[in-house]
């Protein structure tokens, strides 16, 4: 019996897809839901992973969704929202209404309760945690009562800690007989008289150890505690800094209040990478299951932005329409020297923003990193000066039309690598996040300034 | 006295950086190396954690590099070299020398042992591969004839497996004597008499079972097993996916012959993420730490075929030199439409990169997804239009050339929406990695578009 599972369940690995939700099992589904025939699709749905259910959920159109919600119904798993989308997750929340919505969360452990009671709207979350039992709407108002993307929001309360003073013994048997304990777990914490966390012991070394042997003697006490309201940014970089599974956290006077899993944190480290790239992409945040109208809104805002600055580049063009008039190959190049300046300083600039995010770039080796970010330009700046330099020459056939754009390509190159590493730096050093506003100050500024040199030498040394 | 350890650790953690490895300690170390003040030097880098060494040793000079390795000496903990940047750690290989790297080797775990040697070449690995004791040695060489960047490769070979026959007491008393276990583990696998992994176990749940139990009684069976040759990023699509913390990996026959740890999937998701960002910015690999002549070379390719996108470009302007000579203004402008295209299409591209990356795109949403941002498409070009269109009648007072930009307008942000979705996807279904080409054909469409729209539409109506 246990090996024709086991095959089975090799057999669905070695499809492409390597999950529980193919697009053979999408399909049918679709097409279940189409015909009405509600039985098929329970079967369908049965054995998904709550994970799988949730991508589902967010893979269907709007209709199909209602529709699949309907044929659940009652047997909707809470699990299963931790896993959705916000997007959709609020979709859902609207469906099953407040009442509906209380009786789920309340199976949920707490760290997932907190994330999805905190996204909800102010009206809608008081109903929920009015419905709640009152000790556990405690825990939860307080985990709300922390800043938000703070580890006090992405701790779980449920922890295991016992007395420095206890022997191995002692432990495995208060864990046998609490019931008050996390369904499983990693570390055991160990704590003073006062609640503060004073070392660590992984459950594996708990139960290899002799039962009369002290905590304190086996336990690691080199170990990173966790303040309250320390950044979830910050978090996750200890995490992958340390190599951690679990850590402690702490509030102000010291105490054991909470734990972050890796598991969380995993989390964290995609969502913090999939926003730097969408910053840099000019796009607020994912908003892939986001209606129309709210995209379009997000998305205006930033071609807004880019409307003044493009507008801004035209301006510097307009300065020398006179030039363009006369020589009008220079309307035909001018975007050469633009275009070349954005690429080199978007390289630069990625790599600034992202080992400022990894905080592999500090203050430190900054000037360094500025000081070859500019040999580079000036290296790239002279390659492509004489590259664009020969097929200009090669096309136009005017040896100072060549010169002129070698000569504003070198310009426009050394500014870009200086821009590069300078703006995200100084904005970082102003808190502001490099990701979000960098690319915008940094491709005017090579517009402006690639536009500008090129046809600026062209009305000295061409006219 | 644990009191006090405890607090000031505290203190560290509510210093600015959180970590061990402060400014301060940077300059000090730099000051002591400067002053030949080597004993300052070892007290300072004593207390540190081997990723705070790493990093200290990243973010120095490299003369000052050579220095700390020097008064570090035959101190120096393997543990140090799995935390290093790939350029880095070369240079400390080199540094180290054959001998000294095999001795080394030996006291890292398997699947550190071999993330370092793999990316050695092939000499110097041959060289510390014959160093290796015997047994030792087959191990590192069967993980290193898996492909690279597959779940052979991540895996740990020390695993914890135990038959499924065995009650929870014999279990515990297996581990207690056995001294073949890795140090500390979290789950435990539960295999058939063929060696095929059944279940698992966390062991914070064999501590709380009673002893008589049998391990079938207590283990989970809804199980991820990952074939030796998944690609790691669908390893880690796994472990986000069912928020995994350890997952078994088999050969073809379904054998148990290794473990994958959630803190291994860390690392691999911050590269894939990394990477992507990287080359959608246009660099191959995070490069903060290579140095300028390779950076430059790497750079290089890229801008080049920047070049030919750019040269493209000027190609259609060309053809349109008379109608420039005669409205300079279509020259003035031209670049706000392709720039706002440009833009356009990379919002797009951005969320579908990300979306393809993480799984969340796939044919059963593709083509509600193409519609959506064709719809989008429309709309902002209609409402930039408009703008556009403003802007430019009260600059130029020429409502024909108002319009003439609006309808440029429209029609690139339309094809910036459909190339943002349709680029990406393609590439995705030929197995091209959409992150690394899809930017450059997408500014490629938008310049030429944009350009031949433009111009060419004044080219009628405005002569």
């Amino acid at each position: 019996m246990e090996d024709t599972k086991n095959n089975s369940d090799l057999q669905s690995l070695s499809e492409e897809e390597n999950f529980g939700l193919s697009s053979d099992l999408i399909h049918a589904v679709e097409d279940a839901l189409e015909e009405s025939r509600d039985s098929d699709v329970e079967d369908l749905v049965e054995g998904l992973h709550e994970a799988d259910t949730a991508d589902l959920l967010e893979i269907l159109g709007r209709d199909e969704r209602y529709r699949l919600m309907e044929v659940i119904g009652a047997g909707f798993d809470p699990e299963i929202l931790p896993y959705l989308d916000e997007t959709i997750r609020e979709e859902i929340v609207e469906w099953l209404g407040p009442k509906g919505i209380a009786k789920l969360v309340q199976e949920l452990d707490s760290d997932d309760a907190v994330e999805l009671v905190q996204d909800l709207d102010e009206d809608l979350r008081m109903h929920i945690l009015a419905a709640l039992p009152q000790a556990y709407r405690r825990v939860i108002e307080e985990s709300l009562s922390y800043p938000e993307d703070s580890a006090g929001r992405l701790m779980q309360r449920e922890i295991v800690a016992v007395p420095s003073v206890w022997t191995i013994g002692e432990t495995i048997d208060y864990m046998r007989v609490s019931d008050n304990l996390p369904d499983d777990f990693y570390d055991i914490f160990v704590v003073d008289p006062r609640h503060h966390p004073v070392g660590f012991i992984p459950a594996s070394r708990v139960m290899r150890a002799r039962r009369h042997v002290r905590l304190d003697e086996v336990m690691d006490d080199d170990m990173r505690i966790i303040p309250l309201e320390l950044d979830q940014e910050d978090v996750a970089h200890m995490f992958r800094q340390y190599g951690l599974i679990s850590a402690p956290v702490v509030e102000a006077s010291g105490r054991l209040v909470g734990v972050i899993t890796v598991d969380d944190v995993v989390d964290v480290i995609d969502e913090e990478a999939g926003d730097d790239l969408m910053k840099m992409g000019g796009v607020s945040e994912p908003d892939l299951y986001e209606d129309v109208t709210d995209t379009t809104k997000a998305r205006f805002t930033w071609l807004g932005v880019n409307l003044l600055t493009a507008v801004l580049a035209s301006i510097v063009i307009s300065l020398f329409d006179a030039t363009i008039e006369k020589v009008v190959a220079l309307a035909v190049l001018m975007p050469i020297v633009a275009s070349m300046g954005g690429n080199a300083g978007t390289q630069t600039l990625t790599v600034a923003v992202r080992s400022l995010a990894m905080k592999d770039l500090s203050e430190a080796n900054a000037a360094r990193f500025v000081g070859k970010e500019l040999i580079i330009g000036i290296i790239n700046g002279f390659l492509f000066a004489i590259l664009t330099g020969v097929v200009t020459w090669l096309w136009f056939d005017q040896a100072a039309l060549a010169l002129v754009i070698g000569a504003a390509m070198v310009i426009n190159m050394v500014v870009a690598g200086l821009c590069g590493t300078l703006i995200p730096l100084g904005l970082e050093k102003f808190e502001i996040d490099p990701a979000v506003a960098s690319s915008v100050f940094l491709t005017t500024v090579t517009d402006v300034i690639g536009f500008f040199a090129f046809l600026g030498l062209a009305a000295i040394f061409l006219l």
